[in-house]
């Protein structure tokens, strides 16, 4: 058995134990909340030890600051945990039942996943997060984190561990991968025997990767090409308030617009209205020969603009002469995370709702609300951008799968 | 583009048709069903040219009884068809919704999955079977059967093509691969930029091989390695007639019983007479050691047993110490898909329901209920054995993904 099977073998076993602890898991969720903060000078001293590591090989600033934790930033990974604690148990819910024509009573009930895989990159807060989310579904999580955080990983994961024996549960519910090469990663994926779904949270390179070479079945999130169209009928000053909220108010997220499409009867109106918005946070655009027409300064977009998500403060730029063209656009370029149109008319905003196939279609409203606790559905491990098992938010309820009872008096077919 | 890439894009193109179709599908399934009746001629003769081969090659019988049509396989194929056809359509139901604090109008509805892909092997009635609960569902399918039947498969699926059309849809909701050889069926799993699911039925060998080399999302279906656990306060009159029909109703399928588990302590009552049932149909019963002392003249059990689906009149029987050991037993062998325990004792029944880890879970009936007409949930495409997106018998309902519509006026975040 390598080590990696040997985790998948403990993560199994302590399923087990984690998929019928009820309450339990809530207690020692937040004895795990409250050690994170009684621990942080230890989670910190590692933590430093990574980000002086990341500095000396000279790490690019914004990813020293993913990696950087901080008092209020532990303070937050605490918070985060309560509230995962405080959530309803998604576990051993009836989703539906009758009483079948030969009396047999039949059930569908909520249960746990069983063991899940979370792959993800620099930010050491997954850990306690991701953690905290498979554990409350009754699930045994195995994680990798990318090996710039590994001490800190380490560190957030020991806590969690100590935590779950102290509240009476196996501490192998959590456990870190200690070997952060490719091979690892590699190993992982292929772990079909343990592992009963595998969640990359990263990057386009870390989800395409993961997507190419997994052999155990994989939940995609995350990506986000998302698009912004402006109907012909819209309210223009609602349009530039709400592709200027997609855009800035926070660039590097998954939620954030990355392409504007604006009607052609409009644009001459539409697009010196959005430039002025945007030019608030000096967003670059990059446009279509039509926007550079109306917008003279602006950069040339090209073919890869459209397939780009900037995750900055850039916008891509298209004149469409028509909602189909929208539509045929969104359908070739979109990743199917969250796209809006911005119309008064009626039929448009069905035919966008009905036709756009991504997990979230807005009409009149920002892209930014494709959110877990925006949605109502509590903190989320991801969002699904694909279509089997979870498509947006990925809350609680879908770390969790479902199985039929059955209860008898002798009945045979 | 190679031809199955071009199916790909056709396919992609007429799942955007199909997804808005509504009632029209109910016509086209409706048209279907009629032509394959009128058509039985066609179908006949191309299934005859199939038989004459497989017969021509030294098929085994039992393969060619599943290869081979006749009217009556044709009207109960019809008849299949006009029943999905008449089923409610599962596209478009709002599963949830509510409105925000901030005024948005959030619903969670049913889309189709897009595009499905279905392997299979020798039974031509899976390609309208399968055909027709992808199409109400909304979904384009690629069809990949075996090349034994690869007339016949073509002659049903060009009636179904025909409908599409006759039915104001896109022929190419529907289409057969038609290059049978391996490499097409590798090259169809990997097919990730077209199809959104890909379902194996079939035997363990096609289900292994499309686990392990599909790139596309799997749902995996079928594997049945069901056990019966006889407890020690177990009916016995009951346990025999559940055992009984679990193993003879229909051996072949993936709900009929493979291992019997028997509490030592009424063993020896309950063996005997279990074995005096099973013989009603001659089944071959093979034992551990302490069955052999009770039962003499049967075949000892090798460890292979406990791993195999027989599809015949064959049990594994094994006596246990405990319901622990039961438990045990089934976590490390079962795949998965439908246990039951004969017990007449409440804790014994609840712990079974709670601690099984399988699709389907039962107290005192048989396993052969396991199927999506006797749970009520309609005809199915298979019964899926792992945990994501559907567990158990897959409906209509499995066929489809979901959206978030989010209705605004003009919020941001």
């Amino acid at each position: 058995m390598t080590a990696l099977e040997q985790m998948g073998a403990k993560a199994k076993e302590a399923a087990r134990a984690l998929g019928k602890a009820g309450a339990k898991k809530t207690a020692a969720l937040e004895l795990a909340a409250a050690a994170l903060w009684d621990r942080r000078e230890e989670i910190l001293n590692a933590n430093g030890e990574d980000v002086a590591a990341g500095e000396a090989a000279g790490m690019r600033p914004s990813l020293l600051d993913r990696l950087r934790l901080t008092e209020e930033r532990i303070a937050a990974m605490a918070q985060a945990v309560r509230e995962v604690a405080a959530a309803p148990d998604p576990v051993g819910r009836v989703l539906s039942g009758e009483v079948r024509p030969n009396g047999l009573q039949l059930q569908k009930v909520t249960v746990p996943l069983g063991v899940i895989g979370i792959i993800y990159e620099a930010r050491p807060n997954v850990t306690s997060d991701a953690a905290a989310l498979c554990l409350k579904a009754g699930n045994a999580v195995i994680l990798r984190g990318g090996k710039e955080a590994f001490r800190s990983n380490q560190a957030v994961a020991e806590v969690l561990r100590d935590a779950l024996e102290a509240g009476g549960l196996p501490r192998d519910g959590v456990q870190l991968v200690q070997d952060t090469s490719r091979q690892s990663a590699g190993e992982l994926m292929a772990l079909t025997q343990y592992l009963d779904v595998l969640i990359p949270r990263g990057g386009a390179g870390l989800i395409r990767s993961v997507k190419e070479n997994a052999k155990v079945p994989v939940i995609e999130t995350g990506v986000g090409n998302c698009h912004a169209y402006v109907d012909a009928s819209a309210d223009l000053c609602m349009a530039a308030e709400v592709v200027y909220n997609g855009k800035c108010s926070r660039p590097s997220v998954c939620n954030a617009l990355e392409t504007l499409l604006v009607h052609k009867d409009i644009a001459e109106q539409a697009l010196p209205l959005i430039q002025s918005k945007l030019a608030e946070k000096q967003v670059e655009l990059r446009g279509c020969e039509r926007t550079r027409a109306i917008l003279p300064g602006i950069t040339p977009a090209r073919e890869e603009d459209w397939e780009t998500e900037y995750g900055d403060y850039i916008l891509a730029v298209k004149v469409v002469d028509s909602l189909e063209e929208a539509l045929a656009h969104i359908a070739r370029y979109s990743s199917g995370h969250s796209e809006v149109i911005l119309t008064r008319d009626y039929q448009a905003a069905q035919r966008f709702l009905e036709e756009v196939d991504s997990a979230a279609v807005y009409v009149n409203a920002s892209t930014r609300f494709t959110d877990g606790g925006e949605f109502g559905l509590g903190a989320e491990i991801g969002i699904s951008t694909q279509k089997l098992h979870a498509r947006g938010p990925m809350g609680l309820g879908q770390l969790t799968s479902t199985k039929f009872l059955i209860r008898g008096s002798g009945q045979v077919r």
